[in-house]
């Protein structure tokens, strides 16, 4: 199943939109010989000449790859880290430098070409970094995929919408799901189905009773080709599939027929398992490439013999949100119809976000970047895991086996407020479960609020709006559980969620947000 | 009618598309006062902290406002020109700096605010220059105008057209319009109208009468309620429309309740009438702010007291095309909806570029950038002279009042084949047609293909795509006229055209291509 069988991707086209079978083929593409041909003088384009570009040179101080170290975090290696923020440290910098001209015009990064309007597919040293990189960490399973730059995920999904939906049609997610995705599809009247899910995301088994059970009439809306999945990290559960479960999906969509659009922005942020402080490993971790490579969940492109998987990866999480750059990974004829869209919108991505990531790309090499990963999901480690750590203190937290919604069958954390607080009634009131996430940047919580003295079914989201303008106005902004259902009219059976990010707070002022959202909590589940 | 008159958009809601209707309003909305609230740790979004961003600063050696001269250029000047880009001249440069962290994070530029996930608005400082930059160049009429950025006028309108159009509906554009305007609509069956042009670009006799006579049965759509225009230095035409025209328009849009989509990326390349050699002035030019911008024809905006305009701008063809940067300039009720839209597809413009472009500007400062720009008006001058220039010096040209095509009662130079030329059977055939552009970076040709020994009618396109032809094989890559219509089935009667781009080649380059051409098109026009 790797590619060096040679295995090609299958004709797709009966997926295509009606809207994007109507979407011309480049109509400069007979044209193509002509173009960029060092013999013919190119005066079809509005091209400004590079002169007039007012930037004679674009550089930056770049930190080097292994800027972050790889051993475990204790608390105190974490409040160390802090201060290095405000100044007592100092970041390894090395220059990197993007000139106008270079002598290798397209092989080397260069303004005068990366600030000239250019094609859809980027410059061309970023394309060849994507290519080799998605090549040797996700090794898809057929030869002749495509990669393809965009400027970041909602920007991919957003054309992939268009690329595979018509307007009426529904798509397969997670019954949690990425909002953002969910608002890009819904004014074309795409709407999602949402799928059980457990720990590890997406469940196999209601995947498959959902499209086999399809009933057109009922759902207005024939059975759906394309699905939507955020397999790592997931966005808001903060569940990651494994190997088993991707195979299990994967086997349905053929079955089925369906699309798999996987957005993987958490991809390398693969913290594994939360244990307690006191069993923590203090044994220093030494940068193995292909250990930490082949320690992450392999992604979808894996088992995808058929080429029926576009995957999208940004640099949003791995270098800034605000490079507005990321990529697709899919079948040729794909690629195609999602670069034609690209054409007619964004055009290429930024040529200085283009120009600079791609210098940092190739100065550190493959090498450098595979240890940077690496050394962002040991940091992110840390963080969860002293999120985690803060909320064992602020809680008085008990283990036990979830008979219930989405970690059904899975060992979880009760939390209740602390025997020794002053208003005993609440005391052993059980206020919210959570399991520690594996990767990403977010931890879910299920509330309890059946427990809450004035809870009645079908309120809940009442409660948990309530709760969530009593956090905002103590001090601490969560993200609303209803915000991320996939189906508005979702039953939530007597829970509340929120979606907590440890990725971007300092560590003291997460100490007091999860100080916060105690005294709040507990105080709402008070009878007043 | 000026915006001191406290004249307010007026509301334009039935113009929405059914898509833009359902598109919701930002679900976070409500709870505005609780984000960027320095009293509420903010833990809902998957922001990742900015010491995660491998950037310790990005930096540039910007070019000086100033760069390019005044003075009127010889053909030896832009000789000195050419040779400064080959290491002879040194460029006045200045380093600008965009640090991780600043003091005021909101009002100066800097990395970590710039690339972390921001609103589809863009970073503060970048909002307020534009917002200075457009009250003060374009005046418009009413005072509550909204600026948004976007990342470049091809965005720009492929929002526009799923904000205003449903599928099926047709806008009005000139006849030959810019390809990727219409290929962007296209996928949505949304379709151009023809309106016929003249020198100064859209007719308002033919406007007037396409509306006025609208029969929905007949054209299969219901009278348009949008237009697309390009109304300086008209890509292809290079046409550039003055203020008379431009209020007959808008007048007529007023009583038809049209939306004007006015797409201006050639606004600050105005170069003034063509002036053969002799009779152009030597006199150097001093740099008169106010006498620059009134010399400019003034946009849509300046007679919008409605608030219909939806008007383009871009920094692609000031800055670098791959800024990937420009706003609109629009009623707040259609910013609105424009950004709701960015928010689920490009989000913000790149960082890189908005804090890079942000940084030249606020440096340069409001003064700073009209001088840049009259700076590049007048190089653009010297680069429309020299090719105009070089085609008088290949080809006999004669001065004649057009009759026909979309130069009726003007002033057109006629070109023949010099009777020096060996072959004296095509020395007196007229060539080509042409109107040297007042704006903008294309001369558009109007071949004579009724002089051509083996014209048939209905075949100008065949004989435009084999002089095409001919000429990319013999070394110059112009774009083929038929790339352009708006009416893929338009009347050519008897003439081809060539838009030709004089934006970007060296000088010793044009002229070597002009060359080609005068070569190519006698010798297509032959009897062989």
């Amino acid at each position: 199943m790797s590619s060096e069988t040679g295995r090609k991707a299958i004709d797709l086209s009966n997926h295509l939109s009606e809207l994007s079978k109507r979407r011309k083929v480049s109509p400069l593409k007979g044209l193509a010989k002509y173009m960029n041909n060092p013999n013919v003088i190119p005066l079809a384009g509005g091209m400004p000449h590079p002169d007039y570009f007012p930037f004679a040179d674009v550089s930056a101080n770049a930190l080097a790859s292994d800027s972050f170290t790889l051993e475990p975090k204790r608390e105190s290696s974490s409040l160390s880290w802090v201060w290095k923020l405000f100044g007592a440290g100092k970041e390894k910098t090395s220059p990197i430098n993007v000139p106008k001209y270079a002598s290798d015009p397209v092989n080397e990064v260069n303004l005068a070409v990366a600030l000239q309007y250019g094609t859809a597919q980027g410059i061309v040293p970023l394309q060849k970094f994507i290519k080799e990189f998605v090549t040797r960490v996700y090794q898809p399973a057929y030869s002749d995929f495509a990669t393809l730059v965009h400027t970041g995920n909602t920007d991919g999904w957003a054309r992939a919408v268009l690329t595979l939906c018509n307007p009426g049609e529904m798509y397969i997610t997670e019954e949690w799901s990425y909002p953002s995705a969910m608002f890009a599809s819904q004014p074309y009247n795409v709407r999602p189905t949402p799928i059980a899910m457990d720990a590890e995301g997406m469940r196999a088994d209601d995947l498959y009773k959902t499209l086999d059970e399809w009933n057109e009439e009922e759902r207005g809306a024939k059975r759906p080709h394309v699905m939507y999945t955020v397999p790592v990290g997931q966005n808001p559960s903060g569940a990651t599939m494994g190997e088993k479960r991707k195979k299990e999906i994967y086997a349905i969509c053929v079955k089925f027929d369906i699309i798999i659009v996987e957005d993987d922005p958490y991809y390398f942020l693969q913290e594994g398992p939360y244990k307690p402080k006191s069993e923590r490993s203090t044994v220093s971790v030494k940068h193995d490439q292909s250990e930490f490579l082949s320690s992450l969940a392999p992604s979808y492109l894996k088992f995808d013999y058929q080429g029926r998987v576009i995957r999208m990866d940004t640099f949003s999480k791995y270098i800034a949100p605000g490079s507005r750059l990321g990529y697709f990974t899919c079948s040729p004829q794909m690629a195609e119809r999602l670069e034609r869209q690209g054409e007619t919108s964004t055009q290429a991505p930024c040529g200085f976000g283009q120009s600079l990531i791609t210098q940092l790309l190739t100065t550190w090499k493959y090498d450098g970047y595979v240890r940077w990963l690496h050394g962002l999901a040991v940091e992110y480690k840390a963080r969860r895991d002293y999120f985690i750590d803060t909320l064992f203190e602020e809680f008085h937290v008990r283990q036990s086996y979830s008979t219930e919604s989405i970690w059904a069958g899975c060992e979880v954390y009760d939390c209740y407020a602390k025997p020794t607080d002053t208003v005993e009634k609440t005391s052993y009131r059980k206020l919210f479960t959570f399991i520690p996430p594996t990767s990403g940047m977010f931890v879910w919580l299920s509330m309890d609020f059946e427990s809450h003295p004035s809870f009645k079914e079908g309120e809940e989201e009442t409660l948990e709006m309530q709760l969530f303008i009593n956090l905002a106005e103590a001090g601490v902004l969560v993200a609303p559980g209803w915000y991320f259902a996939a189906d508005e009219d979702m039953n939530d059976r007597g829970r509340g969620h929120f979606r907590i990010s440890f990725s971007n707070a300092e560590f003291p002022t997460m100490k007091n947000a999860i100080k916060i959202l105690g005294e709040v909590v507990k105080d709402f589940f008070k009878e007043h």
